[in-house]
């Protein structure tokens, strides 16, 4: 089923992250610009830590690209992580054997990967797990999330986030969102009014030396009808966007529309009603109101895809916490590491990516084509086929 | 990375259900009997419509098990749909081509397959549409999810559900729960002094001619550590679940342990602490919570696993609401067919089915084996590495 | 990548055979009529053994069809073994125990099996595996590549086998194939002149209590151009016919074209050389050979699909050979059960199937599409793309 | 079922060859030097063009290894183009566009992707096809093919190749081969008595103006029971070994064992007889013959894996041939770009890689593991049950 493949490799503090990614259609315009703000935007907003600002990411375009097009092979990218040129990560991460005593890492912090990891993959330094656990590889994801985007873009899909929630700041984004004012929002909230309350409370946060979660959005527009399918459990486009933001670091929860607050409604307050052709103003089968988020029964519905992450606090606490050490699974305190204190915003971006990856593939599931021309032509000559099937004159 | 390999047919008012797992070690009890007491679980439940009371499903294993143990081949079942006798059915869905004027439906219920579904597959009639985006498929999962769990219980996995919630009504279960009560409550709740409180809920719901939603809760206990990876993304096991879980028909919404709650607390109150040895009752590194629902970073960290699934209000409202016609784009009003009214209990079991699929998966991919003795070697070998690396004396 | 998905279960003395096959388009024309042509052509042939006239197979269809097409639902397909009708099979193949002693199977027959699949699943028996080892399996294959012969019908494409070689008795087709007088032949052989010869052979061996394999060949006539890609290992349709063919029972080689013959040939003369449009008969871009067996670098070029499967001579030989006893690890002698001796003929009509699956496969990828409509409108308008870029008026 | 997953990007003359390989187990010795050794023996042979003098082949490690050990996490791989520094290469390939006008190929090379590739894609240029067609891929598959015999090696596998056949002189290799003196020669030829009449056919060919094709041999050695299954036609490793021999540029045919021989031979004659338990010398269930090249049924059978792959002539041929152009589809004659005369050798060399890709996904498959340790020991244990069931005293 999966006709856009990709794997990522690399550690935090490794030589770099490299992406393939395979199943790109010909003819789609792709460069390091295009990639490069994407991932400028995954670097930024209010709360994140010191590392954003050193790094500046940039992904090489290696292949699968020539004279501005796609070319149908795979592409390959290559990300350069700053830190490599540290001579501590060169002998601590080196990929050969070292005759330098590399200090092995054993105090466990709850909420990462480091007390599973170690005892799934059978280590006795956490340094192997929590390297490729940071939410480093995100930008990995990034990265490849704009070639997705990229693909969507050859039939119009067009994908957003903002900022929901922040700790126990919520916003109320307005039925239209100036997607422009988003991206130059240092929290990257749709209603400005929240703003300064959304900072004030990462500012809060980390004088009290903890961190902060919240709950970002992701918008996908002019969505055509009948990406994903009802047909089989593997198909449904709303299981796989799940697995796909679940799958972001600190992402504990995701909701479709307004899933977790429709779980309470009675069912006569939660249709979206099929509006009439009579009332349609821009194309066919519209709706009176959107609380699927464009989702019914695993496929999308030409109405917005809304799909919203809900990120736990980053587990790194500023605070010192009791837990236990590796090798004598006695008490020991946890060690702070500058780090980030809220990534609400960033998560979005991140979010953007994986709704991209997924959309892509569905995309490619249902309209083939191995250049952007022939998909493009396929999507159109669909398109032509929505609306009612014999209406009257 | 699938190793338990699973596919389902079947239309709501077809012939039956047929379905095929494929990837099962040899050597694992299975019966009718073990599957039968599923189906029977995922029939039950107050403010289910009579359907479920006609069907009484049986799952015929026609294949893949020999005098009571797997064989190491797929396991095929049968499921007959008890409708199919009925005459108007055998021709409306007839194989073959039928000389009777088959009448199409043409009414688009919002919240269903309906509007997508016909758009993307080109029908002029909804019938072919809402025959498999109806729940009846879930019959086939539930089949499934019992060969899933034998596999589970090899590495002594146990999955389990129950209703957290109705409507507006919320249960708090207790530490421990008494999961043979669950399974005797009407409501499937753990918490006896609310399930009067949900009873009215439904029937509430019933004589306002309405329907209700609710949350669902599966818990898989007796996890060991190092199912799923934190590698790639598609390998985390909190994705994976998400997809299970959310590819149930009306869940809109996935929670991980505490997920929506933790997103607006701060990192200092959401830390599973980890225990030093010396407080270790039943196993190695225990933890003093578990908000994190049994996974960090995508791995079973040997906590228990706990989901919760969002469900909607069923669609199919008994109230006449407007809707639009499929072959004019006219406004006509909903046809209501008798239906449930609620199905939160329903849906917990078809939750541990999905649940015992993923983690089956996950234990296989991990332990490998094809028959139940390697399987169990392999596991109670890992499991003796598990703990501190280097324990004082 | 997959597109066409399915699953097969089901023993050699079960029940029967269940398949699902999952990802055809809807719109699609199908039948039990249609499968039931396939399945008795796979039980034809000369030098079949007596079960063969007794199963005369028939795949009920159970979901997936109404009125004549595909739904776009899973096609689920249910094969009764007529065996299944006599008590014993009924107790030791039954799903539950048995009180009866039901004999274990202990001689080990080399070329089946037998040995590597008792040690693999640690069995003590080889029952569990000769069921599901036999070629009984390759009846379900051929209902299912029946359904997938139905999708690259949409697109034109032609499937036939015909018989190659007997022993040492090898045809010489003809350039054209009466493919009508094929399917007459008892041999399947497209060469009238060898007929004879090739019954002659299946007597000799048959009266030397021996066995003969030989080779068949598949041919897919009307492949549009651009099936498969170069760009990655595994998206090479020559390949992936490969396994295809390469996993039918007693199949040990397959050859593309003129594979094994051409390695011994200097490169001028294996060239299939492009003609200029000057020369065009029927469309663009024809050859003057076919050599590369209508594949070059793992995608089709619009020649015919040719490919080989080379099958040794089945392993159950009704001399008796020495061999070995999976308890003790002694010396016994085979014990013969009646079995076939030619399977060429079959072999092919399996063969058939396996390519259709491919290529249905490799259909779907390409064009895209839920409906046989859309599938259709995809192809033809990417057929009007092929040709000269910029020919001279 | 895919546990080994990989990806190659990258063009012949592009920046490089990134490839990524995921799932390998923690704790395997891993260094750029064990890679490099087989990257050279990739392009040695006689025959070969002077590209591969240049080039000089490195696989830099980015990732997923630490002090010599694999971390679990995926292996990034980094392999430069030499030919990049050349300037005109850098203008013609570049990822941006250019503002030199870059000529295109337009001449359509028989045997090679150029006309299908065209036709898939949509391009009215060659370059962006024959760039990844190109056999230049096959060293980013050597390089994780080294990988992919690392995790063989933690079982005791091992995988080499020789040269069976160049044009028509063909070796008898003896019973048991040198590998070593196969490494040493240039022909990779195990029977030393004809390496000069192959030298001599590559010579003849050479000044013929034309090239030669013919057989390579992969063998792996100490397989243990068990790996791929019968239980599904995809699980077949025969037909997994054939798909990824098939995918090596320019074989055209594959055989296991004597498959090509024994299509023509009675069954009593192609039988691997089992010898009893007193016959053994090293191992349990010895054969007599391993005519099956150790596979029966899809699985493997302990005796060594034998599979062979046939090389037509390489398509690029010295002497000019008629064609068509691209363009005008009007006849134009070839042009020759210096190329190899004959590939065998270093055929075999990614014949070994494919293999040790197979069995690696197969290994991981049966026995699990996320360390290296963990693998062993579950390897071991197993081996420990293979065996006559109830030997006698």
């Amino acid at each position: 089923m999966t006709q856009f493949r990709w794997l990522t490799s690399g550690e935090s503090h490794g030589k770099g992250l490299l992406s393939i990614v395979e199943g790109v259609p010909a003819g789609i315009p792709m460069s390091e610009a295009l990639i490069v703000e994407d991932l400028r935007r995954r670097q930024g907003g209010y709360g994140r830590g010191k590392r954003q600002q050193i790094e500046t990411d940039f992904a090489e375009i290696m292949s699968g690209v020539r004279h501005g097009l796609t070319m149908g092979s795979p592409i390959g990218l290559h990300m350069v992580n700053k830190d490599w040129e540290n001579q501590n990560w060169r002998v601590r991460m080196s990929v050969d054997p070292v005759e330098a005593e590399v200090e092995r890492v054993t105090l466990l912090r709850p909420g990462h990967a480091d007390l599973a990891g170690t005892q799934k993959y059978g280590f006795d330094d956490v340094r192997p797990i929590l390297e490729r656990s940071s939410a480093r590889e995100t930008a990995a994801r990034v990265a490849v999330g704009a070639i997705a985007r990229a693909v969507c873009r050859v039939v119009g899909i067009e994908i957003h986030s903002h900022t929901l929630q922040v700790g126990e700041v919520r916003a109320t984004p307005p039925a239209h969102i100036d997607w422009e004012a988003v991206d130059a929002s240092p929290m990257r909230v749709a209603d400005p009014s929240i703003e300064a309350a959304m900072i004030a409370e990462v500012d809060r946060t980390k004088d009290a030396l903890d961190t902060v979660g919240g709950v970002f959005e992701v918008r996908a527009t002019h969505v055509p009808f009948g990406l994903g399918s009802h047909v089989h459990w593997d198909r449904k486009l709303d299981g796989r966007i799940a697995q796909a933001i679940m799958s972001i670091n600190a992402v504990k929860a995701v909701e479709i529309g307004d899933g977790v607050a429709n779980a309470a409604k009675p069912g006569s307050q939660v249709q979206d009603v099929i509006l009439p052709s009579s009332q349609w103003a821009n194309r066919p089968w519209e709706r009176a109101t959107n609380r699927a988020g464009g989702l019914e029964a695993g496929i999308s519905n030409s109405e917005d895809i809304v799909v919203r992450g809900f990120i736990k606090p980053i587990s790194t606490v500023p605070q010192r916490l009791p837990t236990a050490d590796l090798l004598t699974g006695e008490e020991t305190m946890s060690f702070y590491e500058r780090s980030d204190v809220a990534v609400v915003p960033a998560a979005g971006v991140i979010g953007e990516a994986m709704l991209a990856i997924v959309l892509a593939d569905a995309v490619l599931e249902k309209f083939g084509g191995d250049h952007a021309n022939e998909l493009r032509r396929n999507f159109e000559a669909f398109q032509a086929t929505v609306g009612p099937r014999e209406p009257r004159a």
